[in-house]
């Protein structure tokens, strides 16, 4: 039996990082042999959540086929997010809360995906079907990934099996879920000692949406000024890489996750597209969304319907 | 809110109508106003099934946007062998067994597929996680689709959850598991008044492979040659079949349901390909595959590789 590696998303988040880590865990609870890797190194939000609880940050790897080995893909199913070489691998699982497109296998597997918040909600639920218990540290990380994936409990994605998900693993944990979690969040905002490029990936996707190619890059902060005072250098640097990955829509999503408003920075050619699709008109290639803080709820239906 | 149908695949089998009943029966329990609905009528052994517990033949349904409703898949994915217009509606959940493939939505779902051999024994796994007890002749349906699905657990698509699913549904449906899993079985496989057409149509299923259009359609019987010797018959109207919807290539596999073995009749252009899927030759256009029942397992994954 081949090896098994357990990831998340490229340009991976503390969900992408702490679910393929709790899913791997319960994998090999249940007699699998699996690791759990990563598709990038952690950002600075998840750093700090592995410190936190003593974990390791998991090994990066850029290819499944060179390691000989068969995947299970947690927080992620779309095959332009996930692994080069994810259309020649065996996928053995999924465990996501995303909708689903570009995703095919050649074979039945193991498919679960639920509406919530994180797919760390769906993990828990699995450790408790299966009744494996969950070691402190890996309470930890799986209460920072719906922390982080719900803004605590404030994003409209965020439903009540997360918030009861969340208690429950801060009691393994030891942490007070407000004080641990607001802490985690600023500590992903830290956005003044990083280049435009940086930014810009941080937590970034790519959707096919009808013939475009279309990029969606989120931002967390505290103060929407201090990253759009910086606009010139964000529009310099969108363009380079529109121009080497061929995308024919950048949105650079800043959100307050204070506030829990989004401020967009649009580039290409579609943004009467992207008018359209908020419902708003965009001035100096921005726009204030109020409210809006979920790209995935909030951003990509909006987007994917004009475009469809 | 709008009014949820629930169905499986086109050309149903006992599966897509059972699981179809099983899930919504769930799915009313559990709060939500659903429909189980068909997308064409039973087959004979699906109609000695309903009847042996007294369940009505759902209704065919042709179009859920015309009912402005949204959808809840089982036994299925692929939107080729869904309803015609499931592009354009909301897919609110699917439970399945099969491969994922051509399918896709702008929304997080819902969505439990597991490696089993029949969608009734992940239905059955999801009354129990919710608590909700099965009626007498829910309990028969489901048992008859796992029966069908499995052949009696003759299949390799078979797995010990679904052999001890059926033990366990049998006690609720007070009914001899062997005794009316051959009793059903037979039933479908009463073939000498069909017309070749209506051979070809009894459990078909379109799959897109590479790009080519390949048709797979299998018929059970306890006597391979009663089958065979309409070979003139069979190939007329499969050719007819391919001129009139773009098929590439057309695979017909009778299975003989007691001795688990199937024979394969293959019209269309790619016949090396189907010698190279099965490492076989065809002798006038037909192949003898032993010990070959499963289409999922011993067929699709086969032909979709030779495409690839």
């Amino acid at each position: 039996m081949s090896k098994i590696l357990v990831f998340g998303h490229q340009n991976p988040d503390t969900d992408a990082i702490g679910a393929a880590i709790a899913f791997s865990h319960l994998q090999n609870e249940l007699g699998k042999q699996t690791e759990a890797v990563a598709l990038g190194t952690p950002n600075e939000e998840t750093q700090f959540a592995l410190e936190s609880f003593g974990l390791a940050a998991p090994r990066v790897v850029e290819s499944a086929k060179a390691e000989d080995a068969a995947v299970m893909l947690v927080d992620h199913n779309e095959f332009q997010q996930s692994i080069s070489d994810i259309a020649e691998v065996t996928i053995l699982s999924v465990v996501d809360h995303h909708r689903i497109a570009n995703f095919e296998t050649a074979n039945p597997l193991y498919y679960r995906a639920e509406p919530v918040g994180c797919t760390s909600t769906i993990v828990l639920k699995m450790y408790k079907e299966n009744q494996v218990s969950i070691p402190k540290e890996i309470a930890g990380i799986m209460l920072s990934a719906i922390v982080s994936d719900t803004l605590l409990f404030k994003s409209p994605t965020s439903t009540q099996e997360d918030e009861k998900a969340a208690q429950e693993l801060a009691e393994i944990a030891e942490v007070d879920l407000n004080v641990y979690g607001l802490e985690m969040l600023k500590a992903g905002t830290k956005l003044s000692d990083k280049s435009a490029a940086t930014l810009l990936d941080l937590d970034a996707k790519s959707f096919p949406m009808g013939e475009k190619n279309v990029r969606i890059a989120q931002v967390n902060t505290v103060d929407l000024n201090e990253v759009m005072d910086r606009q010139t250098e964000l529009e310099a640097a969108m363009a380079e890489e529109m121009t080497t990955n061929d995308y024919d829509l950048f949105v650079l999503v800043v959100t307050n996750i204070l506030d829990s408003d989004s401020e967009l920075l649009v580039a290409g050619d579609d943004k009467e597209k992207v008018e359209a699709a908020f419902q708003t008109k965009l001035t100096n290639n921005r726009a204030f969304l109020k409210g809006v803080v979920s790209r995935k709820k909030q951003v990509v239906p909006q987007l994917t319907e004009v475009f469809s």
